[in-house]
C-alpha cells in the first residue's frame, strides 16, 4: 500500500505495479491524483492520510506500507502504520527525529525504514556503506541539490514543494561536526564553489541534512550542502536578513501579517516551473575511510523525457520502491527504525539497490581519487 | 512661515531665522518637531498643515511661505497656500505634476517656485542656468544620490525618508528623451558603474527625475539616473520583480494584504540608520550645449558632524531657503508656477545662489573637460 498519490507516491506505486509478484494500493485523498493510476490498472483508494483511522482501514493487511505524505502529516501517519503493525518504507521527510517511531516499531516487531529519498535517502546508504567497507570513517561530506537547466534570473531555481518547505531549509541551524566536535552553523553559511562536470559552477552552502547520520556514524567530520546556482544563498540571505522568512506577524496600516506567508505566496509563482521545463538532481559524497581511503560518489540524473516523469521523483522514488520490495521479500526484517545507514552496511542489499537503481537509468558512480 | 519641521523644514527655518530681517514662524502638527525651533528662539505655532483651513491661518500676511511637508500632502497644501493668495516655495516633491498649479498662482499673481531641492532642485537650476549660457542644449545626464559612508550589506543604502518613497522611484515608469524623442524605460534599467572621486565606483540606474525638465528644455537627449552603490539596483529589481512591492493584494490562509505594505515595514527597518551614521550627497550634471561646450557640475556633500545635519537635509533644505529669500525681497516675483531651472536662466541669481550655498559649505564644481 502506498499513502500518498503525489509526484513521487504515484511513481512508487507505477513502479512496484510493475512486479507482477506485488498486490499494489495507492491511497489518496484527492481523487484526481488517483485518476492516472487507476487509468494504468493500478487498485486505488480515495482516502484521507491524515486520518489515522482511515489509514488503519487502507493498510490492513498490507505486507509493506510506504508513506509518501506531505512531510507535516509523516509522523502521524508513520505512527498509525506501527501502531497497526505493519513493517513501514517512508520518504514523507517528517520534520521531527524518526527515531522517536523505534520504541513503537519494535514493540509492533516490524521494519520501518525512514528518510528512504535521494538525500537523506541515498546519501545515507552512501555513507553506511562504506563506514563499514572502509572500518569507519574519518570525513563525510554530502552535496545534494535538484535544479532546472534553464537558468532564469533572479533565483534559478525551481521547486515542486511547497516554498515554505524550502524556506525551512534556509532558516533552520544546521548541525554538523567538524574535528569531532558537534557544531551549529547558520543555514546559507559556508557559501563555496563546486564543480559538477554536466553544469559547471554551482554553490554549496550549509543545510541541516545530516539528520540520522549525526547519531549512526561517528565520523569526526560530517557536512551537509545544498546546491543551487551561484547567488542564490545571497538572495536568500537577505531576504532572511530582513525578516522576508519571519513568522513573527508585522503590523501595518491595514493587516497583521507573517511576512513569511507573503513571501511564500510570491515564491510559489516564482519558483514554479515551465510545462515541460528540464531539470536535474546531483548528489555528490565524499568519503575518507579510516584507512585512509578518499571515494567520491556521484549521482546526476535528469528530467526522463519519455516516461515524463521528473529526476527528483525518480530519485526519490525508486530508493522507497526497491526498499519497499526488500521489505515484502524479507530481505530486511530487523525491528525498529532504520535509517538508510544502516540497510547500507549490507553488501548484498547495496549491491541489489544498486543495481535496481541503474535498471532504472539513476546510475551512482564512485571513484577513489587518491589515497591519503 | 515654513510649514513642516521635519529634518528639511527645520533647518529651512533655522536657515532664515539667522536673518534678522525676516521674522520666521515654523508650523508642525506634532508639538515634539516644534520644541528645539522654539528652544533656539524661533516662533512656533502648532498647526495641522493637512487641513488647508489651519494652512490659510497659519500663513496670513507671510511673504512668503515654504512647503516642506510630506509628498503626499504637498499638492493639498500648496492648493491652500496660493488659494491664500501667498508666494510659495515648494520642496514637498509632490507627485503630481506642479504646473497644474500655475493657473491658481497667476490668477492670485504670486510667484511659485517648485521642486526646490537638490534634484530636482539645484540639478534643475544647473541646467536651466547652461542652457541659457550656451544657447541651447544637446545633451543632459543627472545623477543624484544619497548614501551612507558605511557600506551594509545587503543594501549598502539607508534613508530617513519612507521606504514608501524610494519604492515609488523603483516602480514609476521613467520619462527620459532620446535623440530627439520622448521615451519611457523601467526604474532600475539601465545600470552602469559611474566613478564618483570621493567614494569610488557607484551605480547609476534610471529612475523619474527630469519631471518640468521634459517641458522646459528642449535638448534632445536628457537622462536622469539615482546612484547608489553596485548591486542595490538588481537587489531592488529582484523584489519588485517577485512581487514584493504589488499594491495587488496577496491571499494567504489567514490574510490578505499588499506586498508591499510588508516590504515597507521591513524595509524601514533595513534602512533606518545608526545613531551617528554619516551619510553623502552626490550631484553630478553633464551637459553638452549646442554651442559644442561640454561641462560637467559635480556636488559632494556630507554630514556635518558639528552643527548636527545631514547632507540630505542641507542640500535639500539650503537651495529653498536660499530661494524663498530671493522671493521675499522680491528679486524673483515672476507670478505662476516656476521651477528651479526657470530662475537658473538668470545670471544674478545664479551667481547668489551659488555664493550662498559656498557660505554654508555647500560647493558646486562646474568643469568644462573638453569641446566636442
Amino acid at each position: 500500500v502506498v499513502l500518498g498519490a503525489g509526484r513521487v507516491g504515484a511513481l512508487v506505486a507505477a513502479d512496484l505495479a510493475e512486479d507482477s509478484g506485488l498486490d499494489v494500493t495507492a491511497v489518496d485523498r484527492t481523487g484526481s491524483a488517483l485518476e492516472p493510476l487507476a487509468a494504468a490498472g493500478l487498485t486505488v483508494r480515495q482516502a484521507d492520510c491524515g486520518d489515522p483511522r482511515e489509514v488503519a482501514l487502507a493498510i490492513e493487511d498490507a505486507a509493506v506500507v510506504v508513506g509518501a505524505v506531505p512531510g507535516f502529516l509523516g509522523y502521524r501517519v508513520a505512527e498509525a502504520v506501527l501502531h497497526a503493525g505493519r513493517p513501514l518504507v517512508d520518504i514523507s521527510f517528517l520534520p521531527e527525529d524518526p527515531m522517536r517511531l523505534d520504541g513503537l516499531a519494535r514493540k509492533a516487531g516490524v521494519p520501518a525504514v525512514v528518510d528512504c529519498g535521494v538525500a537523506p535517502g541515498l546519501s545515507n546508504w552512501i555513507v553506511g556503506h562504506a563506514a563499514a567497507r572502509l572500518g569507519g570513517l574519518e570525513e563525510v561530506e554530502i552535496l545534494v541539490g535538484g535544479l532546472p537547466f534553464r537558468r532564469s534570473w533572479p533565483y534559478e531555481y525551481r521547486s515542486v514543494f511547497s516554498p515554505s518547505d524550502v524556506i525551512e531549509e534556509y532558516v533552520r541551524p544546521c548541525r554538523m561536526r567538524s574535528a569531532g566536535r558537534d557544531v551549529v552553523v547558520p543555514a546559507l553559511s559556508g557559501v563555496e564553489p563546486v564543480e559538477i562536470e554536466e553544469v559547471g559552477t554551482l554553490e554549496a552552502f550549509c543545510t541541516d541534512g545530516l539528520r540520522t547520520l549525526l547519531h549512526t556514524i561517528d565520523a569526526p567530520t560530517m557536512v551537509e550542502k545544498t546546491l543551487r546556482y551561484p547567488g542564490h544563498a545571497d538572495r536568500m540571505r537577505m531576504l532572511r536578513e530582513t525578516g522576508f522568512f519571519d513568522e513573527e506577524p508585522v503590523v501595518t496600516d491595514r493587516a497583521s501579517v507573517a511576512p513569511r506567508e507573503v513571501t511564500e505566496a510570491l515564491l510559489r509563482r516564482a519558483w514554479t516551473p515551465d510545462p515541460d521545463e528540464e531539470e536535474f538532481t546531483v548528489l555528490r559524497v565524499r568519503l575518507r575511510g579510516r584507512d585512509g581511503t578518499s571515494e567520491v560518489s556521484t549521482l546526476f540524473d535528469r528530467t526522463d523525457r519519455e516516461r515524463g516523469t521528473t529526476s527528483m521523483a525518480r530519485t526519490t522514488g525508486f530508493p522507497a520502491a526497491i526498499v519497499a520490495r526488500m521489505v515484502a521479500d524479507g530481505s530486511w526484517s530487523v525491528p525498529g527504525v532504520s535509517p538508510p545507514e544502516k540497510l547500507g552496511a549490507d553488501a548484498a542489499l547495496t549491491d541489489r539497490l544498486l543495481a535496481e537503481l541503474a535498471r532504472r537509468g539513476v546510475r551512482i558512480r564512485t571513484t577513489s581519487p587518491a589515497r591519503a
